[in-house]
C-alpha cells in the first residue's frame, strides 16, 4: 500500500535525524509570577502544553492542522507535576518533553523543566491525553500520523 | 405587534425593579497577583467580563444560552483601564457594571473597580464591543433581547 | 501551658462547629475556556487553590496574615489532577477541599472539582505542600495554627 | 560629569545602532484563546509587557535587575487597546514596541500587535507607567538609566 510505504519511508527517514526528546525555550513572563515572587503552580502546565506541540511540531505534525482537518483533539486526563526548585522572572526555560508512550486511542508525555542560567532541573513531569473526536467521544488517531508520536523509550 | 408589547412590558418591570448599575463581588486569587505583591494589570480586563456577565445576567439573559442558541458573539473591540490604587492578594473587590450605551449593533460598558476594605476606587474602565455571528461577521442583537442592554444614563 | 491550653480548648469547639470537608463555590470565567469549548485543564490548579485558601478561612486562619505575620508560605511541591469530565462556560463549580494529611513541616490537601447543574465529578486532584520561611528555606508551622490543618481523616 | 559624559556616549552609540521600534516575536498558546477560538481579549495585555521588556532588554536594561538593584518598579496607570483583527492559535504574532514618550517619573509605550501569516495588524495599543519605589511611592529613574528610554519620535 502505497501510503503505508510512505509513512514507512518517513518514519526512516525521522527516526534517524529527529531526536527523541525536544528542547524548546522560553522566558518567563511577568504575568507567571506570583506574590511570592516566584512563576505561579499552574502555569508550568501551560509550558508543558508548549512542549508537546512544538515536540509534534518538530515531528512534522501542526497539532492546529489536526484539529481543524480532522476534527480531532488531545484531551487530556492525567496531570501532574513534581516541584523541585522555584523558576524565577525572566529567567529562561528549556522544556525538555518526550513521548512516554503511546498507541492510537492515548499519548503519554514526560516533561523536564530546567532553568537555563544556573542549568537546574526546576519540575519532573507527566500528561496523560486520549483522542476525542468533535463530539467529545474517544477516537483514534488515523494511522499515518501515528509515527509522529513514537515514544522515546524503544 | 404581540411580541413588542411583551417587551415593552417587560422593559417597564424591569425599570421599576432593576437597578441600572450591578454590582459584583469576587476575591483576589493567588493566581492574580504578580511578584510586585499586587494584582497584574491584565487581570482586571478578565474582572470586567465577571461584570458584564453578571449585569447581562442579573437583567434576565444568560450571556451562555445567547452564544449557544442565537449564535451570536459580543467581540471586544476597544478596552481601556485607569489604574488608581493597586488590589492586593485577598481583597474583596466590588466591580460595578453599567451599560453606558448601546445600539442593535455594539455595547459599551462602563466599569468601576473597587476595594471593599477599605471602600476605596481602584480602577475605572470602559469596553465596548459589537455583535458578530458565527461566521465572525458584523450581526445585529434581535430586538426581543435589546431591552435587556439598556443604558444606565437615561 | 496556657496557650496550649488555649489552642486545645479552640480545637474541641472547632471539632465540633466545623465540617471537616470545605466547599466552596466558583463560576466558570470565560477567560477559563479554551478553543475545545471547555476549561483549560491548568485553571483546575488555580480553583485548587481556591478551596485550600476557603477550607483555612473557614477555620479561622487567614493565609493572607500568615505570610504577612509570620514570613510563612506554604510552598507546592507536587501537583496532581485526574480529569473525567470537562467544565464549561457558565457552569457552577464545587469545589470540596479537605487535608488529606499534615504535620507541622507539610500539608497535604485533596480536592474533588464536581459541576453543581448537572451535579457531576469532574476531576481528582491532590496538592502537597511544605512550609517555607521568607528565605524559601523549609520551616515549621508555629504549634498555635496547627489544629487548623487537621486532617479530615481521623 | 563623568557619568553624564559616559551617558552621553552611550546614547550616541545607541542612536546609531539600536532601530527605534523593537520587535519581538511570540506564537498563540493554546492557554490564550477562548471559547471564541480567538484568543482572550486580556491577553493583549500580557504580550504587551513582553514587547516592553524586550525593548528594554534590547537596549542594554534588564529589568529584573533594576527592580532588585534600585527597588524600582515600573506601575502602570493607564492601558488601552483596539482590537482590529482576532488572533487564532498557533499563529506567529509580532510586537511592535516603542517609547512614545518618557520623563524621569513616567514613561509610555505605543504598541502594534501583527500576525506574521498573513502579514496583518490586529490590534494597537498603548499603556502608561510611573516609577514606584518599594514603598509604592512615585520615584525617579535615575539618569543613568534615562537614555534608555528615549522616544521613538525625535
Amino acid at each position: 500500500m502505497a501510503a503505508g510505504r510512505n509513512v514507512l519511508a518517513l518514519d526512516v527517514i525521522w527516526s534517524l535525524n529527529q531526536p527523541l526528546t525536544h528542547e524548546t525555550h522560553i522566558r518567563v513572563r511577568y504575568a507567571e509570577t506570583d506574590q511570592m515572587g516566584i512563576v505561579y503552580y499552574a502555569n508550568y502546565f501551560v509550558w508543558m502544553e508548549i512542549g508537546r506541540v512544538e515536540l509534534v511540531r518538530s515531528r512534522g505534525l501542526n497539532y492546529k492542522e489536526l484539529e481543524n482537518a480532522e476534527g480531532l483533539f488531545l484531551s487530556v486526563v492525567d496531570a501532574k507535576c513534581r516541584y523541585l526548585f522555584p523558576a524565577r522572572y525572566d529567567q529562561e526555560i528549556l522544556i525538555r518533553t518526550q513521548v512516554h508512550s503511546a498507541n492510537p486511542r492515548m499519548v503519554e508525555f514526560a516533561y523536564e523543566i530546567r532553568s537555563v542560567n544556573p542549568d537546574r532541573l526546576l519540575a519532573q513531569a507527566s500528561t496523560k491525553h486520549v483522542w476525542l473526536n468533535r463530539e467529545m467521544r474517544p477516537s483514534r488517531l488515523p494511522s499515518q500520523y501515528q509515527y509522529l508520536l513514537r515514544p522515546a523509550s524503544v
